[in-house]
C-alpha cells in the first residue's frame, strides 16, 4: 500500500475521532472516549472490508454492521456521514436535540439511515448480532443454490467492556457458538475502561478463554492504530468459517487526549474546547474550525462509496439470473424482503365450535403456530428450551443447527435474555419472521429486549404459556402476577389474553398482519372451554382489544362484566345465573386493554356505555390499570399478592376466581 | 471406612432417593429425575462436610446450601426431613399442596426450616450462593480476630445445565472469580439433559474452561454413585481458598429407572407407580410403602444430626470467649445477625431547608446513604458500574475486593442481574443490609432477582437514578417510562419516587426500617427544589406514601393535584398560579402510591376526600395505574410512548410537563 494512501487513510481515522468529538462539544453532552479509541477499528472495517451501498441502506445482502457500545454513537454518525448515508453535517451539528436524527444513542427505525440496531442498554447490540447472523446463515440455507449466493454477508459488531459484563452477551455467544456462526464477527474495543474506572475493579476474567470455551475463534490486535493489523485479524475471521470470531482490539479510550487519555473520565462526558485544541495537535489535525472534513478525506471517502455502489450492483446481476433460473424461489424471497405476507396465508387456521371441554390456549396456539408455518415459509423461532410446555414446536420441521440451518426450530436453550435480543436481531435483519416462547413469568427476564423490539418497532411475536395462578403446584415462582400488566405498560407492546381458541387463533391473525412493534401472547396452561359466539366474533372482537362476547337479553345491561383469558368463561357463566335472577349482564372480552383504548371513542362507549357504571373486572393477574374499566362504580377481582404453590383450580378458588365470587361483586357494585 | 457403613450410606442415598419419587408421585406433579441423580452429591455434601445444625437452622455460622435447581425440591425436602429439620413426613405427603410448608419450589421465608433461598427461576440459586459468600467474607474479615474466627463457614450450591445456561449466573461466576471467593463452591449435577431434550441441541460450550477463565477451580467426578470421589472433590474444593470452586459430577438423571433414566421424560414429571416399582428394585429397596425410611437410615441420620449440635455448641463456645475479649465488636455482630438497627442509627441524617436551587434527589440521596453508613456499619453494597452517577459510593469506606474484604463500597461490574440476586443472597445471609444501584431504566435488567426479593421478603435496598424522561440527551434507551409503574405492581416491593431532599431522606428512613420486603427508590437525575414544607411533612407523609404536601388557604379545595418526584414541584408552582385566579388547590405528594394505599380508609378520605373529584395527576411515567387516584372525575398527565433524545427540560416540556398544562388540566376537570 502507497505511503500516501496510507497517511490518507490515517486522516480519514482522525476526520472520524475530530467529528465525534465536536459533536458531543457542540450537544454539550455524550460519549468522547469510544469514538476516539475505537475509530482505527470502525474505519478500516467500514473502508477495507464491508460490502455495504451507502446510496441504499435497504440493500438486503449488505454486510450488516452493529455498533454495541451505543454510548459511542458519535463514531456511527461519523461514519454514516461521511461513507456518505443520508445524514447531513447538520445532523451531526443537531447531535442529541430534539427532533434530530442523532439521539444520544442510535435508534433503529428512526430514520437515520444505516443505524441497524437500537444499542445503548449493554449486551444488547452483540446479542442482536447474533440473532442477525442466525437469520443469514438461515435465509442462505433456504434460499441459496449452487452458484447463487443470494444471501451471503458478514455480520459485524463492535463492542465493549460493559457488554461483555453482561449476562446478555454470555447467553448469546455461547448459543452462537453452539451454532458455529462462522459469518458473525465481533470487535471488541478493550480498553480496560468502564463507566466508573478501570475494569480491574471488576472484571479481571480471561476474555479470550471464556469465548474460547464458547467455540469463538480469538483473534488479538496490540495496537489499536494498526490498520493492517486489524485488516489481517478481519480477514483471519472471515476465513474462519465454522465459528464466530472475536477480535479483540487493545485500545486506549480516548487516545490522543493528553489529560484524559485512559481514564474514565473521557468515558461519559465533553472534554471542553481546551482539551480538544490539544487533542486537535496531538492527531497533527490542522484546522480549527468545528466539524470540518478536509478535502483529501472527503475525497477518499467518496471514493469508498462508490465502491459501495458496485458491490450492490454485483448482487443485483447476480439476483437477476437467480430470478430466470429459479423464479418461484426468487419471488418467495423478494416477498421475504418486503417483509408482506404470501397470499392465503391464513387459509389453514382452524376455528372451533363451542366446546365445553375446550382446550389450552397454549394448545390452540400450537395448532395456529403450525398452521400458519406450513403457509408462511418465513416464520421461524423455537423457544428458551420449554418448546414441549409452550407447544412451539412447528411439526415435520427441522431442528435450526449447523447441519442444516434450513431448519426452522430455534432451540435457544435456557437463555431467554439472549432468545429476546436475537428475536431483534433476526427482525432486524428481515427475510424472517420470527418467534420465541418461555412461560410468562420469565417474561421478565427478556424484558429489556422486549423494550427495546417495543422502541425499534419490530414485528417480534412472543408466545408466553403458563399465564396465570392456575399454573398451580409449580408455585409462586412459576405463576405469573404483575407479568402481563407489566407488559402491557411497555410502549408500542400489543399483548393478547385470548379466552379460548377461537380468540387465540385471532390473536395470530392480528400479529401477522401487524408490523410496527411487537405483540406477547398470554397463554394458559389449562383447558379452557371454545365459548358461545367466539368462533364468530372472535376476528374482529380481538383486533379491536375488546369487544361484546355476549350481551343482555333484551335493552341495556344491568352490569357489564369485562374479562380476559380464563376468566372470561367464570363472566360467561356468571352472565347465566345472573339472567336466572333477572339481572342482565354483558359479557366483554378484553385480551388487549392496551389496543382496546387506541379505538375510538365511538367503539368504546358501544362496548362500554359510560352510562352503564355497574361493572366487574376480572382477570388472575395484579389488578394495578382495570380502574380505568372499571371506574368509580365499578369493582376489580385481581390479585395483589404472589401466587401459592397447590393444583391450579385449588390456587384460582382460594384467591376469588369463581362464579360465586363474581356474583357476590355484582350484587355489591348494583348495590352501591 | 467399614463396609457395613458404606451400604448404610448407600441405604441413605436410596432413601432421599425414594422419599423425592414418592413425593412427586402423591402430588402426581414435580420433578422425580434430579433428585435420583443428585442424591449421592447432595447426601455426600450434608452427611460428610456441611457444618449445620438441624435443630437450630438459625445458627449464624452455619455452611449454607442453596438449592440452586429448585425444580428438584423434593431432594431438599427429603433432605431436610431425614437431617432432622422440623420438617415432618406429612409435609413431604403434602408436596405441592395448599397450605404446606412443601411448595412446588423452595421458598425461604414461608417457614420451611433450612431453606436458605427461594429457587426454581433458574441461575438465580447459584447467584444468590456468590451473594452469601460475598456477605461471609464481608463479616469474616470485618469480624474475625487472631484464634477467633466467629464467622467462617462455606457456601454450598447445587446447580444444574440450565442454571449455567443463564446469564445471571455467568455474571454471578465472573463476579465470583474476580472476587475470589474461595469459600464458594457449586456442584454442577451434570446430566447433559435440560427439560426440552439433550443439552446437545443447545448447549455446548465447555463449562469447565469457561469457569477456568473467570478463576475459577473446576472439579470432575466421573461416577455420580462414588461417595468417596465426590468427598474428595468437596475436600478439594475445601482446600483451594483464593478459588471459587465448581465440581462438575457427570450425572444420570432419574438414575435407577429403567425405562427413563437419562430422558427428558423424567426431568417433570411423575414417573408412575409400575415404573416406581421398577426404580424400588433396580436400587434393591425392599419396601413397597411409600414415604418409609427404613430403621436403618433412621438411625444412621439421627446420628448425623448429634454431630450438628456439635458444631453449634463449639461455635457458641468461642463466641463466648469473644465476647469476652471483644466486648464491643461481639456487640455489635450480635446485633447485626439479630438485624437490628444501631441506636442512633438516624443521626446524621439530613434536613434540608426550602429551597429554590436544592439537589438532584439521587445527590441528597448520596448524602443519606452515607450519613447512614457512618452510623450503620451493615450497611454494605454498590453499583453496576454506575457509582458515579447513582451517587451510591461511600466515602471513606474501601472498595470490597480480595485484598480487603472489610471494605463496603462493591463493584458488581456491568452486572445488574447478578448484583440483584447476590443482594439477595447477602439478605438471607444475613449480617449485612443490601444495597445496589443502577439507573431506573436498567431495573428492568435485574426485575426477576427483584421479584424474588419481594417473594423472599428481603430487606434488600435498590437505589434506582435517572427516573424520567428528564434524562434528557441520552435517549429513550436510558428514560425510564413504564419501569417505576411495573415496579408497583410487584406484590411486596415498596417504591418510592420522592420529591426533594428530605422526601429522599423519608423514604431512606422507610427502608431501614422495613425488613419484611424490598424497598426501591427512584431518583432525580436533575436538581429540584427543596419544597416548603418537606421538613416537617415528609418523614410520616411518605411513610403513609402520600399526605398533603400544600393545602387550600381556607375551607375545602376545589381541586387536588397529585404529584411524585419532580413533578410535585410543577404541581406546587400550579397551586400557587391557581390561587392567583381564586381556585384553592391541594398539593398530595405521593411517593409511593402502592403504600398510600395500605393506608386506612380514614387516612386516605383525609388526604384524598371522596367528594372532590376534580383532580390532576402529574407524573413523568406510564399513566397506568392512576386511574385509581384520579378517579371518573380527574385527570392524568402521563406519558404512554418511549422518550426522546434532547436537554431533559425539553423534552419534559415537549411531553407537557409543565405548570401551564397542569393548569390547563385543572381547568378541565373543572368544568366536567
Amino acid at each position: 500500500m502507497p505511503q500516501n494512501h496510507r497517511s490518507t487513510e490515517q486522516l480519514a481515522v482522525n476526520t472520524i475521532r475530530i467529528l465525534s468529538i465536536d459533536g458531543v462539544e457542540k450537544a454539550n453532552s455524550g460519549h468522547p472516549g469510544m469514538p476516539m479509541g475505537a475509530a482505527p477499528m470502525a474505519y478500516t472495517l467500514w473502508a477495507r472490508h464491508m460490502r455495504h451501498n451507502p446510496v441504499n441502506p435497504d440493500w438486503f445482502n449488505r454486510d450488516r454492521f452493529i455498533l454495541s457500545a451505543g454510548h459511542g454513537s458519535m463514531l456511527l454518525y461519523s461514519l454514516l456521514h461521511l461513507f456518505g448515508y443520508d445524514l447531513s453535517l447538520d445532523e451531526l451539528k443537531n447531535f442529541r436535540q430534539w427532533g434530530s436524527k442523532t439521539p444520544g444513542h442510535p435508534e433503529a427505525n428512526h430514520g437515520t439511515p444505516g443505524v441497524e440496531a437500537t444499542t445503548g442498554p449493554l449486551g444488547q447490540g452483540i446479542s442482536n448480532a447474533v440473532g442477525m447472523a442466525m437469520a443469514e446463515a438461515h435465509l442462505a440455507a433456504t434460499y441459496n443454490r449452487e452458484g447463487f449466493p443470494v444471501i451471503d454477508h458478514f455480520t459485524y459488531s463492535i463492542c465493549s467492556d460493559g457488554d461483555l459484563m453482561e449476562g446478555i452477551a454470555a447467553e448469546a455467544a455461547s448459543l452462537a457458538g453452539h451454532l458455529k456462526l462462522g459469518k458473525l464477527i465481533a470487535l471488541y474495543d478493550s480498553n480496560d475502561i468502564s463507566l466508573d474506572g478501570q475494569t480491574a475493579h471488576a472484571f479481571t476474567e480471561d476474555v479470550q478463554q471464556r469465548f474460547e470455551a464458547y467455540g469463538w475463534q480469538v483473534v488479538r490486535v496490540e495496537d489499536e492504530n494498526d490498520l493492517d493489523a486489524i485488516s489481517r485479524a478481519i480477514e483471519q475471521a472471515q476465513a474462519e468459517t465454522t465459528k464466530p470470531t472475536l477480535i479483540e482490539v487493545k485500545t486506549t479510550i480516548g487516545f490522543g487526549s493528553p489529560s484524559l487519555a485512559g481514564t474514565h473520565k473521557i468515558h461519559g462526558a465533553p472534554i471542553g474546547a481546551e482539551e480538544a485544541a490539544k487533542v486537535r495537535e496531538a492527531y497533527g489535525w490542522e484546522w480549527d474550525e468545528p466539524f470540518f472534513v478536509p478535502e483529501e478525506a472527503q475525497q477518499h471517502f467518496a471514493a469508498l462509496q462508490e465502491k459501495g455502489a458496485g458491490f450492490e450492483q454485483e448482487w443485483q446481476t447476480l439476483l437477476q439470473s437467480y430470478r430466470q433460473k429459479y423464479p418461484e424461489l426468487a419471488q418467495q424471497l423478494e416477498r421475504v424482503i418486503e417483509g408482506e405476507l404470501p397470499a392465503d396465508w391464513d387459509a389453514e387456521l382452524p376455528t372451533y365450535s363451542p366446546d365445553a371441554k375446550g382446550m389450552a390456549t397454549r394448545a390452540a396456539s400450537g395448532e395456529a403456530l403450525n398452521a400458519l408455518a406450513r403457509r408462511v415459509p418465513e416464520l421461524f423461532g423455537g423457544s428458551a428450551d420449554l418448546a414441549s410446555s409452550n407447544k412451539t414446536d412447528l411439526k415435520g420441521e427441522a431442528v435450526y443447527h449447523v447441519d442444516d440451518y434450513s431448519g426452522r426450530n430455534v432451540w435457544f436453550g435456557v437463555r431467554e435474555h439472549a432468545m429476546g435480543a436475537a428475536l431483534n436481531g433476526m427482525a432486524l435483519h428481515g427475510g424472517v419472521r420470527p418467534f420465541g416462547a418461555t412461560f410468562l413469568v420469565f417474561s421478565d427476564y427478556l424484558r429489556p429486549s422486549v423494550r427495546l423490539a417495543a422502541l425499534s418497532k419490530l414485528p417480534v411475536l412472543y408466545v408466553f404459556t403458563h399465564d396465570s395462578i392456575s399454573v398451580g403446584e409449580d408455585g409462586p415462582t412459576h405463576e405469573p402476577v404483575e407479568q402481563l400488566p407489566s407488559l402491557r405498560l411497555i410502549p408500542n407492546l400489543t399483548s393478547f389474553r385470548p379466552a379460548d381458541g377461537n380468540e387465540t387463533v385471532a390473536a395470530y391473525r392480528f400479529a401477522m398482519e401487524h408490523r410496527e412493534g411487537p405483540v406477547a401472547l398470554a397463554l394458559s396452561r389449562q383447558g379452557l372451554p371454545i365459548l358461545e359466539g367466539s368462533a364468530e366474533k372472535a376476528t374482529a372482537g380481538v383486533a379491536k382489544g375488546g369487544y361484546i362476547l355476549a350481551d343482555a337479553e333484551h335493552g341495556q345491561p344491568d352490569v357489564i362484566l369485562v374479562a380476559t383469558g380464563s376468566e372470561v368463561s367464570l363472566a360467561v357463566q356468571a352472565r347465566l345465573r345472573l339472567a336466572e335472577r333477572g339481572v342482565q349482564a354483558r359479557v366483554v372480552s378484553m385480551p388487549s386493554r392496551e389496543l382496546f383504548f387506541k379505538q375510538d371513542e365511538a367503539y368504546r362507549e358501544t362496548v362500554l356505555p359510560a352510562a352503564i357504571k355497574a361493572r366487574v373486572v376480572v382477570e388472575a393477574a395484579h389488578p394495578s390499570g382495570w380502574d380505568r374499566v372499571a371506574g368509580d362504580g365499578g369493582s376489580i377481582i385481581g390479585i395483589d399478592t404472589f401466587g401459592a404453590s397447590a393444583p391450579g383450580g385449588v390456587v384460582l378458588e382460594r384467591y376469588g376466581f369463581t362464579v360465586d365470587n363474581v356474583i357476590a361483586h355484582v350484587e355489591r357494585v348494583l348495590q352501591s
